[in-house]
């Protein structure tokens, strides 16, 4: 399995890309081509032993930083590493692409370059929250920002297929995020996708709430992109708040310091259940080969992650299912 | 001054009701009046002292539960303690109006019994949350699902004026939620509200995103009322799954219990500084009379925390200042 990554994107790159990756090559057997300039990505490969052959490197001279505007610059910067990444997967030089720069020109590279399934008419953005009942799926989680009830019907099947061959979930549960859990509760968009959630091919719950987010009541959770990027953001924001809180909360005095000594067990644990490198990136569902955002603080440990996880959606034919459930058995040409 | 409390709405009602505003009557110097079945009031106040005169009791037979579809229930049951208790803010029986049941019947009672300030085109629930910054005002945080642009900019004002007024912060920052910083940003709503809020007669400081809630960037974050609702529980929600990670942290070995002992003082402040009890209830803004609602869970503490802030919006003229910066200086009829 040969996976490309833009060596470029991200807040840690070209390091961390690199050190995660080769781990990767080590520990999984994959092959990795990695993306970006190539002197400086041959540089930081110096640093580790790894089996040659199985790492190549594309140079890309260009580079969009997050202060592009997305659609513009991949238009325009055809030899940036995304652009050129993309492009390779479009050929089917690779299996699949993990990307962790601007978002929105990950978003623009997958749906411009790689493309749409057919029959999909927007491909979202999928990420996996830590929740109290384990990894659970929020789409869209910022792809698209204003959504009609049939994209939101997508998603749900989408979804459903990614929670259900990638985190091996039998039957998973599906919610569509509103104001209320009583099916007349929502705003326009949410009440006419209910009724059209009722009849899908999935295992529709019906309406969840944001309590029920971290509570993980369903396993996927479907909503549109402005909502997703708002829940996830919010979500991100309040855990980085309480994790200052709980530091604070042990810096008292002694007592409580010695305190945060005694329950270091107990606070790691905390750490590893919060901790969104352990759970890989967010998968873009509805490309037509795979494509996973990763976080754009990504150090080593979550590209690693992100590279098990684009891994697993390859191994366990995500795609081919969206698919057939789609285009009900067209081939994905 | 006179502030009515719903004593039947409410998980803890009428018990926690009638703790908590007799404390008030003590302690502020404030009357109540109490509307509810009058006899099982009448059993709850015999449990403590207070000034007889300063308390008075108004019988309503029926009560709204949580499971009655809201309008419906305000426009058959004339005689819920809701209603009633509406009926009388609104006659100039009291000053202002604490309820912590039926959200929707409260919303409902604001605005079908009470009545909207004119020129306010829709009131909106606003609710202060507990950010790295102290407490700040989200607006709309569920009453109205599906707004316009104007709605916003209104809820900016509105907003605004609370935070100057009842709590004390001068010139007070506005930010819309939206899923980006840039002014380009944003779906339909916010792109359209957005340069309205540029020119309001507040200290706009342009989009937030959902880490800046808990973060506590603005002192003011506009919303519509489906993303405020979604926001608000799922803090909520992610609060009590927290509480619940820290909770086990301490308990895994007897190490991390010791730990948790001697943390005890830093574990009190973190709670507290999480509380939504100590940051009193949600104020109904929009309408002609100051109207609470309290959370619907409110103990004895969260009721006399709503007392103290409904005393405080009453005292500081919010909808005087409201219906001046909305109607150019028409009075309040």
């Amino acid at each position: 399995m040969k996976i490309i990554i833009d060596a470029m994107g991200g807040d840690n790159a070209p390091a961390a890309q690199i050190e995660g990756a080769v781990r990767a090559v080590n520990e999984l057997g994959v092959d990795i081509i990695f993306v970006g300039k190539e002197e400086t990505v041959r540089g930081e490969l110096k640093k580790y032993d790894y089996p040659e052959e199985k790492v190549s490197v594309v140079n890309a001279d260009e580079v969009i930083t997050n202060h592009e505007e997305p659609a513009k610059a991949v238009r325009s910067k055809k030899n940036s590493s995304i652009v050129v990444a993309a492009g390779m997967l479009r050929n089917g030089e690779a299996d699949a692409l993990l990307a962790c720069g601007n978002t929105g020109a990950i978003l623009a590279s997958g749906l411009l370059v790689v493309g749409r399934i057919k029959g999909i008419l927007r491909p979202a953005l999928a990420t996996t929250l830590p929740t109290a009942k384990g990894p659970k799926l929020l789409i869209d989680a910022g792809a698209n920002t204003n959504c009609k009830a049939e994209n939101l019907v997508q998603f749900g099947i989408m979804g459903s297929i990614y929670m259900k061959n990638v985190f091996d979930i039998d039957n998973p549960t599906v919610g569509l995020i509103s104001n209320g859990e009583e099916e007349g509760k929502g705003d326009e968009l949410t009440k006419a996708a209910y009724p059209m959630m009722k009849e899908a091919a999935f295992n529709f719950i019906g309406n969840i709430e944001g309590r029920d987010v971290m509570e993980g009541t369903a396993d996927v959770m479907v909503c549109d992109g402005f909502v997703g990027n708002v829940i996830l953001k919010t979500v991100e924001g309040m855990g980085y708040v309480m994790g200052n809180l709980v530091k604070d909360m042990f810096m008292k005095n002694l007592a409580t310091k010695l305190g945060g000594l005694l329950a270091l067990k107990g606070v790691k644990q905390l750490k590893q259940t919060m901790d969104y490198r352990s759970y890989g990136g967010a998968p873009l569902l509805g490309t037509k080969k795979p494509v996973i955002k990763g976080h754009g603080s990504s150090d080593a440990k979550a590209v690693y992650n992100a590279v098990v996880q684009a891994k697993k959606f390859v191994e366990t034919n995500v795609i081919n299912e969206i698919v057939k459930n789609v285009n009900g058995g067209e081939s994905n040409g």
